[in-house]
């Protein structure tokens, strides 16, 4: 593994991991995700966590991953802020996204640990990762890793970072933390932020309390919709009002988080730009039902909140 | 999806989830998992179930499977003695194996829910499988559930087994219950091994219990050693001594239970084959340590366990 010698700026800020949309036949939406892609960067989002938990990812073959990478990249879309999820269950899955993002110039890879079997050893999941970026072989290659207890169970603990900073100091570069834990998050930035570890909140409830604290940023499923926002606070964070600026935020989420995370961020697309089948998702999931969805729309009108400039594409 | 008018007998009796070798850069070694199914078969076991939880399946790939599944075939193992596991995250993956199993002629596949996403309903599940169903579209497809809680974390309810039945009464066929808890096992034999539904037990501790309620057999983690011993208990449990036969395959069980299974596994395979390099598995798995495998070795023998006729291939 050649040292890293890579002035490339790291990203930061406000990144949303994106929903992948389908078709009425499940298939991926190639050109509504590219629009969609678009209106999050023109409207708040510093990167797109491509391929993260609430864009289905795991629910895509690899081949579909890379396919629907490439097209966003077709699509002139700069990979320099782009960060794909690429973590999987088979190390030899792993190394092909992984390999194919750098390659595609990606400014990260996030990845999961391995999430099939539980209450593996901390010594496992370092070899795994050892494993990928030995594989994977570029000194292009950054690694965030993705801790996210409640739904992969298998978790990345303090003891497994300050272990990965030492074997892989130049790949193994941030994390983005969604456990909904403020307290790991802050042991987290407390044991490895002055090193120069990039730390994401993984939700914008914590955005201000993660760069008061030394992170960089959050990475949110509501970056999703309410990207506008939550970029203007990232922004501003350090002028008058940011407090009330986060409790703004804090609130539209609540309004989200009543209901399953991805279908809710799928109706309220829906609802905003006017396209019924941005609902649809892949089993296991389920969309939300036409009064749930109605419900949402309903409280989030009435909390004032706009999808600015988001219509069906070629509309 | 065309009815089945399908007369093969169903796969009964005791199975192994066959453990996978790997070479020291952790490549699959088809030579020796191809020697090590015939040793299975040869000695108490009626069938395979390749690719399950103890064959570290969810560390391969699809195609590390496809070409594995090949493998075995041509080296003249009767596919009607194969029950693959196919159940992935993504739809895709789990058809691409489902298919190619049903094309190979394999008496069924064991199916994992998709297990990333938590806590999601049942008609999500019941669309997953139905989706998998209806693609694979081939009447020849029987499917069995795989109920593992433990690991999986999403499991396979009573409602989930009776809508699928319901829906596809031809093709879900079965279960594999390794949830652990034999309470379980009983209501599904209870509500549906009358009506054909064929229960596994995921363990050779249940074997006697679950044939004595009306079950079919085991498939368990134990049988990639000790297939002697269970098949005899399968083929005599009607027979006087049946509950002392049952006692000594939970002894022995007990014995590799003290340490992480995958790993003790392997590690009593490389003993008695005297091909070390069977300890090793793929991370996030991690080996015995050596006093760990001499401690196994040693209660193995004061049990007076053995594995006979078992050798290195070619040896």
């Amino acid at each position: 593994m050649p040292k890293s010698s890579d002035d490339r700026p790291y990203l930061r800020g406000v990144l949303s991991p994106v929903v992948t949309p389908f078709k009425a036949n499940l298939e991926i939406d190639k050109r509504r995700f590219v629009a969609h892609c678009r209106w999050l960067l023109d409207n708040g989002c510093d990167g797109l966590a491509v391929f993260g938990t609430n864009s289905e990812a795991n629910s895509m073959t690899v081949q579909e991953k890379i396919e629907l990478l490439d097209a966003l990249l077709d699509a002139g879309v700069d990979p320099g802020r782009l960060m794909p999820g690429t973590g999987a269950c088979a190390i030899g899955d792993a190394v092909a996204l992984s390999a194919h993002a750098v390659k595609s110039g990606c400014a990260g890879v996030l990845m999961l640990p391995p999430f099939y079997y539980k209450n593996v050893p901390d010594e496992g999941l370092a070899r795994y990762f050892g494993e990928v970026i030995s594989r994977v072989d570029d000194p292009r290659l950054r690694v965030y890793l993705y801790h996210i207890p409640p739904v992969a169970q298998v978790g990345i603990s303090l003891d497994l970072i300050a272990r990965l900073r030492r074997d892989w100091p130049d790949t193994v570069v941030g994390i983005k933390d969604s456990s909904g834990d403020w307290s790991n998050t802050k042991a987290v930035l407390d044991a490895f932020a002055a090193g120069g570890f990039q730390v994401f909140a993984g939700s914008d409830d914590f955005l201000l309390t993660n760069l008061r604290n030394g992170g960089v940023g959050c990475i949110t499923a509501s970056g999703n919709v309410n990207s506008p926002a939550i970029g203007r606070l990232y922004a501003t964070w350090e002028q008058q009002g940011a407090d009330d600026r986060q409790r703004a935020l804090t609130q539209t989420r609540s309004l989200l988080a009543k209901y399953p995370m991805i279908p809710a961020l799928k109706a309220a697309i829906a609802h905003y730009s006017g396209d019924p089948d941005w609902a649809t998702v892949r089993p296991p999931l389920q969309a939300l039902t036409q009064a749930q969805a109605e419900s949402l729309a309903k409280s989030l009108a009435e909390d004032g909140f706009t999808m600015p400039g988001l219509a069906r594409p070629g509309m």
